[in-house]
């Protein structure tokens, strides 16, 4: 339950204050030539202490690729992702032994296993999607081969939204902005959003809007390998994600079918194609051929920087005091990690449908 | 890609106007007493042409277990379910042999494997999920043993909203409603849009809510089996979805941190739990003991009941002429299904995390 | 557990004496035609009640297909295959209700589960190896396609062995014996010892040969995904199944290295070969383009024809009277399902490895 | 494909001669008590370098865990398992950079993937094995619990057999002697096999036995995944597996059934058994409680120490000249390896059985 994907599959593991956390992707198509530096670059994009949004955690984040990949291609042998924990601070998490914070996994764990890491969440910590970050990148070296590009960016944050349609967002911009919002004024409004919660010692939630682009017509599976099932669950298993929707969505739930019918046309080269995209670029979970767009949801990040309630194992209610080493806001850091899972499940669904050349 | 579930799994089979659908029901523990009216009660609550609400095609829908029971019990071997196709028309669907209707899998399908069964949607059709709905009438005598609950209903019709507390929903009766809203004004109110909406020749969306009550903390797997992860991908997988949330999903996602979290608290019997149950009784991707709380959006059908525009395979429009067998709402026949696939969702991960008793 | 395959997975379901048997195989490609006469020819191979070498039960072993088919072809979808239990006689059974027959999986049924069919063997039965004959032959008409030939044959009854390289077997005549040993003296001598132990009431194990022709290089993968490793699960899955090996094989395995290395050398038309095949068409697990040649070792039927004895559930010791319809050798009949699972091995192969023609 | 099992999951990666080998081992119980001295012994076992059989590499293999153990005890999480390749010396193979040795994957590789690492072997070198044997060892520590013991040893060396009894086996010091021959007299006369062979510049095959002992009856799962049909997956994918055979296998096959069947008798605390063990340990599928034995056949190693010859990617014959660093015989190797394997196998069924305590 640590793999996700079915041909292209990627298995994870590593604890946030362990040595190190360490990926395999397996299933990745041989001759694909492999840019370390488009991968680091990736990584960048989801690194902590960026503008006054994220944690001040600061990792190098140094992506190392022990196998998979000769002379600058990749052979179609699995793909050993490493990035060693150089700021681990172990120590730092002695108090909370024996204490559950409220809205973390660590009762959750507890009562499960038995048994658990409590150092920065170990393996519940987001700590883990670093590795989905390197792996998308190495996804997206592969798509980029048939045209197919996958974006993610920030929409929401608190009550500041960013509603264009897809087509006057700024998408080859989106990581210029802390926020990773690519429109100037609401990225400043999200901006003092994040400093007044941060200020407050609380935090706040969002959403990350994505969009897969190029993506040809007959992608996806019927019937429990629907392609946006598929990304759904993708979204879901990441830290904080709360909902998914693909196309109108929960809006679109509350309207009527002659107004949500995309009805057919023909494009510019006479073939068929949809006039509106209410759909979101899905149809019976197989691709039409337009844009998939879809939302994820992600609850505020349950570590405040104020002192907040706990409890400890024996049921005794304490008080974690105010610290200063986590996010305000966990959404600019969740797109690169919406971008990455979405470009290994469409990589997979290309893979699946035998689309992929081989 | 027709099979769900990992430990409990379902693979479907069958078309719309083929001669019967078929499942088989792989994993399921044995020595379960099989109670075959309970299914069968389960399949009425699903079938079409009750109320005003639902389509005219009627289906006596008897399952058949043909395989895995053996004098009242199963016996841990797979079990064959089968409905034989009994209302089939298919020369019914001959005009649309030829033709995409909008917002129907008619053409993604044709895109993806270039040949197709068009009659009444083949294998796209929601005739597939009368075998969910008699899986998961199986699926809930294992559960009863276990004392866990699942539950669906209506939450939503066009502009009607049911937005109540769990606590204040009468869970119990849902099926006394053919809207399968338990909430007598609320479901009147709900009863006018449909009919409005089908004078008018259309149809309408909605969205159904599910409660998961009585599973133990520790289900659930990290990272990419979250049980919310499977539980999305199991209700997108369900026709016309088209967004999953859990707990305050997307409303959480515009909160702050301080008003998100679930405080821990301890029962009356001195265990710990928490006050609220923002996160819909999931953290890190396993149950904390509290009810799993989602919801559902559904897209209005496609199939409109008064003239609508389609497009043939060489791309000549047309127009669809009005017909009367189908649904104006399809949310009162999505419960059931939305409960089916909770109940196998919850059965399966039980089952994967060794709590069921062997 | 009662799926196999990975791209392309046949799901079965059915007790021996039940209602019906049935399957579903999934992930066959769409386009393909299906011939149902083809597929009837090959239920017939393995019908028992041919010559004198096996048991006198009849089935009509009629296969009908109730999904995936649509105007003669596939369509992608899964193909429903069931075939009902005509001549079922569980009232005959009813003697073995609490007997455990020694090497048979009546004691170990009841140890796994608490619970079994007891009639005929229930799940565990030959009974359901006639949908993996049939999947098999709908497997063939794909395989077809691509000029891919797969043969099985009786290379060994007690004593009595064919002993002669692959290219002096009369592969495409194999059905024309009832021993399904295409060797007119060798099958005379086979014919005898089965004669000879069926007199004495007992019964007699053999080898079961099969070749795999017309295989491009490059197929299988490595490293748990190897062709002969997923071709050995396959025919162990076989009832009464207990040894499997590839090219030389146990006597390989005795020999030096510069005896079983396989010399390359250039074919007429210039491309890479090999001199010999002793490793069977596979190197690394991934097929050479030579024939894949393996053998399946079979213990002889547990049930005698004569007085033998048993226990009951609560362990005394009885004597199972003798009777008469049960095969003194199981090769023959094993000889299609050896065919049939090196047919369904052999696509799923080629369609993980994406060689399948979309 | 590079994932071995279902429920306990072991999937491995890198190359030969890269910079290191990892494996994730995912759902391995909570709560175990992880003995690092105990998994560093198994590795060594392994060692190359040992007496004169084996090959002159020589690695340290020390095995770090860099995941999924907190304070000396497992925590359900992934473990990851790493061993740097300290003795690598890539530019060693530069010759053979364009060069397929017979009886190789160097050939099989290329026409799969069109690319490959041509060190040592790459991906299909047999340095992939010391992962398993370190993951083996991991899952014996969890095996140990419920007083499982999984025995190999040398059974066979070119013409020199070990035939006795598995009650004569001295199973407690299989890795005393350099052959893995657990008895003297036959050891010796292997050894002078292996001498023999190897001062020829040759080298030689032979035969793996293994047992496992203590396992309750009811382990494995009918139809696909029987016990025996995995445990042959497992062994056949060892590289240079070439056989797989279970209880008397091969030899059983020409047997009548009234000598081959196992009668039931009662054992000293009046449970049933059976007297005999033909069948070897299995029947149905299912585990009957008696120990499993099964017997793996390995080829010769294919590098030769004296002069071979070869082909060039453009079909050119070359001779590969002597050298010195390989196996004479593979065998002694092995044997920890199909233990591992066997163990993994093991584990994995008692876990999907659910017969592992929670």
């Amino acid at each position: 339950m640590n793999t996700f994907g079915h041909i292209l599959r990627l298995t994870t593991a590593g604890e946030s204050h362990g040595p190190a956390i360490t990926a395999i992707l397996d299933g990745f198509p041989a001759g694909v030539a492999i840019d370390l530096d488009a991968i680091q670059a990736a990584m960048d994009t989801r690194r902590p202490g960026q503008g006054g949004a994220t944690s001040a955690r600061r990792e190098a984040d140094r992506v190392q690729l022990l196998s998979g990949v000769f002379e600058g291609r990749s052979t179609g042998a699995p793909i050993t992702i490493q990035i060693v924990n150089t700021d681990a601070r172990p120590a730092d998490y002695e108090p909370l032994r024996n204490v559950f914070r409220p809205s973390h996994a660590d009762f959750t764990y507890q009562a499960k296993y038995g048994i658990r890491d409590h150092r920065g969440g170990g393996r519940a910590s987001a700590r883990e999607t670093a590795l989905r970050v390197a792996a998308g990148a190495i996804a997206r070296l592969a798509l980029d081969k048939m045209g197919v590009q996958v974006y993610a960016y920030t929409s929401r944050i608190g009550s500041v939204a960013l509603d264009l349609p897809l087509e006057a967002i700024d998408l080859q911009h989106v990581y210029d902005y802390p926020t990773r919002c690519p429109h100037p004024d609401t990225a400043a409004r999200m901006d003092a959003v994040i400093q007044r919660v941060r200020q407050a010692g609380d935090t706040v939630g969002g959403i990350v809007s994505g969009a897969i682009v190029g993506l040809p017509a007959g992608v996806g599976e019927p019937v429990y390998g629907k392609f946006h099932a598929l990304l759904a669950a993708a979204m879901m298993s990441i830290n904080a994600a709360k909902g998914f929707e693909i196309g109108m969505g929960f809006e679109g739930a509350c309207r009527l079918g002659s107004e949500m019918n995309d009805p057919f046309t023909l494009d510019a080269d006479g073939r068929i194609t949809t006039l509106t995209n209410h759909s979101g670029g899905v149809q019976g979970g197989i691709t039409t051929g337009r844009a998939v767009t879809f939302r994820v949801a992600f609850k505020p990040v349950a570590t405040l920087t104020r002192d907040y309630p706990a409890i400890t194992a024996d049921g005794t209610p304490i008080t974690i005091p105010a610290r200063g080493r986590h996010d305000a806001c966990v959404i600019p850091r969740a797109v690169p990690v919406v971008q990455a899972m979405a470009t290994l499940t469409t990589l997979d669904a290309l893979l699946t449908a035998r689309l992929f050349p081989a």
